[in-house]
């Protein structure tokens, strides 16, 4: 099974793009993942091909019509891939969802532009909204590589073997512990000890414990979530103290 | 003043990629921004141009040496604007932030690659690592095109003075509200009412309870942090409960 991306955008050009090159370029020529970028232009029905009007209620940009957008849709054959969009009200996406979804069939991709897309293209059909961050972007596009990158590189078969991800930052929920590479001094600083050290317990001990260390001092957020997920409170006290 | 981006990269042939189309693009024709993408490799010191070796006390992967990308930057006149590095062990990227970057002279951004750069680098120079979301990319370059998509729009000039963007996503802490334009119905489904009445303040008003609503009900950590800054609880109690 190949991982298939069908990309609806008024931006073709753009893909791969960045994902031509590298890690996903190499995968992209291996066949272990393929990519068709949909024109949501040629499902304009009028004869100035337009894709966008003014928003209903006033104000400034143009917003995308759910006709046309949904006609662009409705010609992919979705085939079991879930129906995604890239939206800043969208779900925050997260590692797991990446990894679900690098194990699955693939995804049809839908990239807004200007201020949106009209709300009842969302009521209308069955689209996950996702936003991959807490920032606006020119439109769904960039977001849409960035998704398939975090995507493709743990399609099997794209890294190596050894390289599994499981270590890396959010897999735990935690950051990643911090690395370290020869020279063993640099500019008066040197590898931690302990790393140098032979002893695999004590390594695995000390990257436990700074990945704590970091993810409690830079994510508290995450530090929070993680701590909540591994032991129950008591007395309920914090579910309590969400609802004052 | 131009916005000028100079990117450290191992893949200087992703740049400008996507930035090329589009609002970016023409942004870019225009002289509105400028880069240059600066090949780390360059600055190996050794015949084999390495530019990583295995991480100190084991592990998959390959860790960027804290020497040569320290080369590569001190290389590089930054003349007064931030060096940012791309790691999902960073500081999460913010519209706030953007906002500031957008509205300064540049910024130097430095791509990890592999299992990331050795962290005496980050002790070593001024460096702000800078994540776009809780995920793991196949390196730093997808996550600067994205930090530079979001920067780019919001540079004076580059959008209609019409559109500020101050409405969107996040400006306000909350969620835009959603958006409707022609045709009035489709499939059944009408523009909300309200949208059509031309009163202005009903308009206003409604948009600002639905921003409110999807926020709360979609993103419940935005929502909680919205509602902290906007009233200060009167006994300390959210303080405290986070300290348990």
């Amino acid at each position: 099974m190949t991982f298939a991306a069908t990309i609806l955008t008024l931006y073709p050009e753009m893909f791969p793009g960045p994902l031509g090159h590298s890690l996903a370029g190499r995968a992209l020529r291996e066949g272990l993942w393929r990519f068709e970028a949909v024109q949501i232009r040629d499902f304009a029905a009028d004869r100035h091909r337009s894709v966008d009007d003014t928003p209903a209620g006033g104000g400034a940009g143009m917003v995308m019509r759910a006709d046309v957008v949904a006609s662009a849709l409705d010609s992919v054959a979705a085939a079991g891939r879930p129906v995604l969009a890239m939206t800043p009200r969208g779900a925050p996406l997260t590692q797991a969802r990446v990894r679900d979804l690098a194990a699955g069939p693939g995804a049809v991709i839908l990239c807004g532009r200007f201020e949106g897309i009209d709300e009842r293209l969302f009521e209308a059909r069955a689209i996950e909204p996702v936003s991959i961050g807490d920032y606006v972007l020119s439109g769904g596009e960039m977001a849409a590589l960035t998704l398939l990158d975090a995507c493709i590189r743990l399609i099997p078969g794209v890294m190596g073997a050894a390289s599994s991800g499981m270590d890396e930052s959010f897999e735990t929920g935690l950051l990643e512990y911090p690395q370290y590479t020869r020279p063993v001094e640099w500019e008066g600083r040197t590898i931690p000890e302990v790393l140098r050290s032979g002893d695999h317990a004590r390594i695995a001990a000390w990257r436990k414990q700074m990945a704590e260390t970091d993810t409690r001092l830079r994510r508290p957020d995450l530090w929070e979530r993680h701590e909540g997920a591994r032991v129950k409170p008591p007395s309920g006290a914090r579910q309590r103290s969400k609802d004052e």
